[in-house]
């Protein structure tokens, strides 16, 4: 595949809100993200979020009780960076501004806006803005505006500071996916010279620190007061850096001012190179439909923006392009974006997985709240490895978070044989997360089946709480336990001080190996389809008269005791285990079971439609698949849920990445042969890729006639194309 | 049987704690109550308490959600009556005391307490504090106080004003039984004369109002500054009355000061004729233990000084006697202290069943909030009507109040035959219940059997939530479709119109019919007995290794969802259905059910053991019975549940009566005809009370080998004594 520019603008997208553009146009580096923020109007609550920078504040509860979530993580708005302040020389203050263009180049990661400014006596000027965030070095955020006359062409004062974001009153929302904003942190604020500017903050409460630096570049340049003269009707450049430290725990200011003084174009073209190497990695395009080619290559973008690179943070919900859920890390980075990462990025994979590593300790203590006196318990949703749900229903009770951890320490080992994450920190999250679930499950006796079993668990299905077997749950639990003995024989062979050392032994093992046979797995002989739990398929459905769009998503209108007592899903909950475990189930009952759960679903969380697309391509409805997966292509750039507002829709991102890999081009990697299967819609004519396995570079192209797999480089693979063990195709080396 | 003077002295409790006795001793009258406050080192929380006055607040969530209760409703803790301000001549405050003795007179109402007060340089005085609330007039509150010299024989200063609490701050607590502290209400004070001080008091935020009086009437006394002078070696008598007016929408003051100038005396011998009235027609008595008999009257005396009489107002879980729970009604009224009421002052059950009747619209509200568009659902805990639980799974999924309320109403008419109360509200009532089953039921269809299923539902047992046909529930839910139906066709006999006004057509009755009919009732074919629900029967038993005391009560050692996966029970709830529908199940399943269910509750609620104690008397097992008994007859004497300080248990204290009426007497009255069964214990020698039955007042006396009947007064009655209907007696007419 040969790169090309691909560019996302104005008309690429679906709204002109500021706020919806200011989300859509962030730019991130996994370290820090910068909302595209109008530099005149700005906008008080949007500003700058620094990954794992987070406030914590009591959870204050109606009722509470024992082993709740005690703290709210929010992630903290910071100051807005692209804010530039320009008065004219009589004072006349900018306001207003109004973006003409947008254009964020994916290939390069540089973003170029056009606005025209205009003061409150209406002068107006013309403002370009160029800027990009540091990819290989995540430290930097750097911006030129480039000023020229418009109906006003005088001289003019421009200021550029950090500054204090304007007090935003905490907002109370019904709505959990909102914006929750914690209280402000403490600033302190210097220019240490004339073009430079520091700016320190600490967190009242978690006692987090981080300084950030501001640079004017321009030659001679100052930060304060500095005049441009629109009078000779040229354009006028300014150039500026912003540098973020890392977070801290102290207050400390590290003596020496970071260097600040590349040049735009060597920065853009360092950048260049970053993503030079994550679409050489993994490239996506898809034939037939330019803007859907071009959506994917935004998601995934966004995708590689927003994935914390440091071993200490993770993906928040929305990314760091809104702070959404807090900036908390969820099940989602586990299931839906990191196979992303590890088919691609195996070493960024690595790093989302050892941040759930470094809060296996808080997990062990979570556990024990929980009652359960062995093993680990993942928190729901978290910043710091601390439960920070407040609804425990839809919260904590999501155990199969344990399991889905479990899942993908399995599946990064598969797809990347990395053995020494495994041995250092891998089996030991799978261990403890089986330890979990040995403790917490219980036996049940029904006739002369002896079954274990879950209870009172919530599936990912959030519209249906605190039920029993939940199916999804206690499948990923019997994989957890399966794993851990699995990885525990490679770990006798390579390692066997390290299963000492983890106090494992071959009882303990045998146990695991038990527990796993006998888990329950609930199945109704009435409809020959997995039961999503003990009591989901004898509720009765969703009221007919209340399925208008007016009364969705349900959790925005109804109350959870009505919305619990139906058989309605808000999102693949059984389909997702359907998924993941292909064999588990012959193609008639993977029918029957997309048939009716898809009837029951209400696909109000985003993270259900790549689901539903990937197991309809598998079935051949193709065409359906390409219908759910236009819906998770283009989730944002649509404003499908209307509320991109507050952040990107990472998880569907993800998703709309898998909907394409594991669902048109049905792509798996089991007992190391590379599966391919064609399932490509009509409505597209081609769709190729890269990623790797192992050490093996592959690029797979479709086409309504053609499935090919070409290795790239690397060792030999085994592949299976479209079934055919036969079209085993022999790999060159190259 | 013949009055005799019954009274609680120091010697009859089981704490000295001041906390304690101040809920021991609390005086109240049903309007308005004053805890025992030591009146001279006093307590900052507790002062009086008026019946249905409450402020609200925002309830906050951690995360909220839709249809959640909005506001906190919270008894106000309001200025206490009893304190006194004594100083030396020489400006010697008195701070601290010690209560030497007290007595409760049960037969008049009269509260004797005997202090010795210390000032901060050690002089000592001696105070005796005689007080009294209005019974017949509910208005008003006097204390005498005595006092003597001690180690100090001198001239005194004595003040009393009503002061504003001292400024208490919102008490956080983990344990939902406790306190919760409102914002304080604003509250403007005036001497109206030296001896008379107005205290009005206005709500901030539910905008009630509520004006006090005080009144010296020492003659020429005045509340400050008043001079008595010990040196005489002679007691000095101190009187005063308190008025406390009805709580009212606005802040006005009546211009007419209340009489506040009877003697103490005559306003003793009112209240002695109101408490002759109340044993006369419910005396209760037991043979063979003096203290339990005592305890008996204790509690019967407790109830009536609970109960709202306006029809405004209703029982709080804590009587007037303490601010725990908040002051909120629960279903506790219904389902435990009502029947004491029906059986012996018709009246006021009437007024009890009055106040759901005026909250009618909020329920109705509360039904549609819940996505149920017909009836009406009743608030799970409540002053003024609107839910104000903030933790709906132990909260508003307690659907069972509807039926519990229309079961009160049911048998308020069966044992009163007030005709007139169900015309004109309490049909409306279990009609609005009905309706609100029939449409918050959902059909399920299991081979050929259709059910009417309720899911989602917390029965009584709160350590079990969110479940799907909770026997108790649907039993009650069957019970209410049927009596809509039954009471229907009498109203279609006497008085059609209030049908037609009602909407109420023949197809809804032979809706509810249908819909009483097919009520799924879950059983266990395997151990033959009711399933508590769907789930609960399956589940695991509470870890013995936490079995130990201090993991009791569990709701404050394990978070919920530890408690909810295990088959524990806080309290009676398949067992309480049991109790009220004996023609249900036969001896041997009750037998069965019994011991089951006995080994899985904790009776972690106060509401528990007297049902346990009813039923293991019916079962014959008189010594289990007993032993049960005592320990609800005595719950508060001996701070059995370790929290009387928050107030005492009225809920038991209905069940103590339930005890001894429904369980060692058997009593039911059933088709019109009244049966007593002797399941006398044989640590009683003799069982002996009064009630009402229609118009008729009957007596039963109990003794190892006697079981009477007699008909004290009104109209002949049909009894079957000990299950021998030839033992109906006849029955003579006074």
């Amino acid at each position: 595949m040969t790169t090309q520019d691909y560019h996302l603008t104005l008309r690429d997208v679906g709204s002109d809100r500021p706020e919806y553009l200011e989300t859509i146009f962030s730019l991130a580096n996994g370290h820090f993200g910068v909302r595209a923020t109008d530099p005149i109007s700005g906008n008080p609550i949007s500003g700058t979020l620094i990954n794992g920078f987070y406030e914590t504040a009591p959870i204050t509860y109606g009722e509470a009780g024992v082993g709740y979530a005690k703290q709210h993580q929010t992630i903290v708005n910071l100051a807005d960076l692209r804010h530039l302040t320009i008065t004219t020389v009589n004072g006349h203050l900018f306001t207003a501004s109004k973006r003409l263009a947008a254009d964020l180049n994916l290939t390069t990661g540089k973003l170029t806006e056009q606005y025209q400014a205009r003061s409150q006596q209406g002068e107006t000027i013309q403002i370009t803005v160029d800027s990009l965030i540091g990819q290989n070095r995540d430290d930097f955020w750097a911006v030129r505006y480039t000023l020229s006359a418009d109906n006003y062409a005088g001289p003019l004062v421009v200021s550029k500071s950090i500054a204090v974001p304007a007090a935003a009153e905490a907002i109370a929302s019904a709505d959990p996916r909102k914006t929750r904003m914690a209280g402000l942190p403490n600033c302190k604020t210097a220019f240490t010279a004339p073009n430079l500017q520091r700016y320190q903050i600490q967190t009242k409460q978690s006692q987090l620190a981080v300084t950030l630096y501001l640079r004017m570049n321009t030659p001679a340049g100052t930060l304060l007061n500095y005049r441009v003269d629109l009078s000779d009707n040229q354009p006028h450049v300014l150039d500026y850096q912003a540098y973020v430290g890392a977070v801290s725990e102290f207050n400390t200011i590290d003596p020496v001012t970071p260097a600040l003084d590349s040049s735009l174009e060597e920065l853009a073209d360092d950048n260049q190179r970053f993503w030079q190497k994550v679409w050489r990695h993994g490239e996506v395009r898809v034939g037939g439909n330019p803007s859907l080619d071009l959506a994917i290559h935004y998601n995934v973008f966004q995708l590689n923006q927003s994935a914390g690179r440091d071993g200490r943070t993770n993906i928040p919900a929305k990314g760091l392009s809104g702070s959404g859920y807090e900036g908390h890390y969820f099940w989602d980075t586990e299931m839906f974006m990191l196979p992303y990462f590890i088919y691609t990025h195996p070493q960024m994979a690595r790093q989302l997985l050892q941040y759930r590593y470094q809060v296996l300790p808080q997990a062990r203590e979570r556990a024990r709240q929980m009652g359960v006196e062995h093993g680990a318990l993942f928190a729901w949703r978290t910043i710091n490895g601390q439960e920070a749900s407040a609804y425990y229903p839809a919260g904590t009770a999501q155990y199969h978070i344990d399991a889905d951890i479990a899942y993908a320490v399995g599946k990064y080992y598969d797809v990347t044989g990395d053995w020494d994450f495994i041995a250092q920190c891998g089996f030991e999250m799978v261990l403890e997360t089986a330890r979990f679930w040995a403790d917490f499950g219980t036996w049940h006796q029904v006739g002369d089946l002896r079954r274990f079993e879950f209870l009172t668990v919530t599936g990912p299905d959030e519209y249906t709480a605190l039920v029993n077997n939940n199916y999804y749950t206690n499948r990923m639990a019997k994989h957890n336990l399966e794993l851990v003995v699995q990885l525990a024989d490679d770990l006798a062979k390579h390692d066997p001080e390290r299963l000492m050392d983890l106090h494992v032994t071959p009882a303990d093992l045998a146990h695991f190996r038990d527990l796993a046979a006998h888990i329950y797995l609930p199945y109704s002989q009435d409809y020959k389809i997995n039961a999503q739990d003990d009591s989901f398929l004898s509720k009765p459905h969703w009221p007919a008269d209340r399925m208008t769009p007016d009364n969705f998503p349900l959790l925005l209108h109804y109350h959870p005791l009505t919305i619990y007592r139906y058989q309605v899903a808000k999102q693949a909950d059984t389909m997702l285990a359907d998924y993941l475990f292909p064999d588990d189930l012959d193609p008639e009952q993977l029918k029957r079971e997309y048939t009716y759960y898809e009837g029951v679903t209400t696909h109000d969380s985003s993270l259900s439609r790549s689901t539903f697309s990937i197991l309809a391509a598998r079935l051949g409805d193709t065409e359906k698949a390409y219908r759910y997966f236009m819906d998770t292509a283009r989730m944002d750039l649509v404003n499908l849920q209307g509320n991109t507002a507050d952040g990107l829709h990472l998880a569907n991102l993800g998703g709309s990445w898998l909907a394409l890999v594991a669902g048109f081009s049905g792509f798996h990697v089991q007992a190391g042969v590379v599966h391919v299967t064609n399932h490509l819609p009509q409505e597209l004519t081609a769709l190729s890729y890269r990623l790797t396995v192992g050490k093996s570079v592959l690029e797979v192209n479709l086409a309504a006639d053609v499935t090919r797999v070409r290795l790239i480089s690397g060792p030999s693979v085994h592949v299976s194309v479209n079934g055919r063990p036969e079209s085993l195709i022999a790999v060159t080396k190259n």
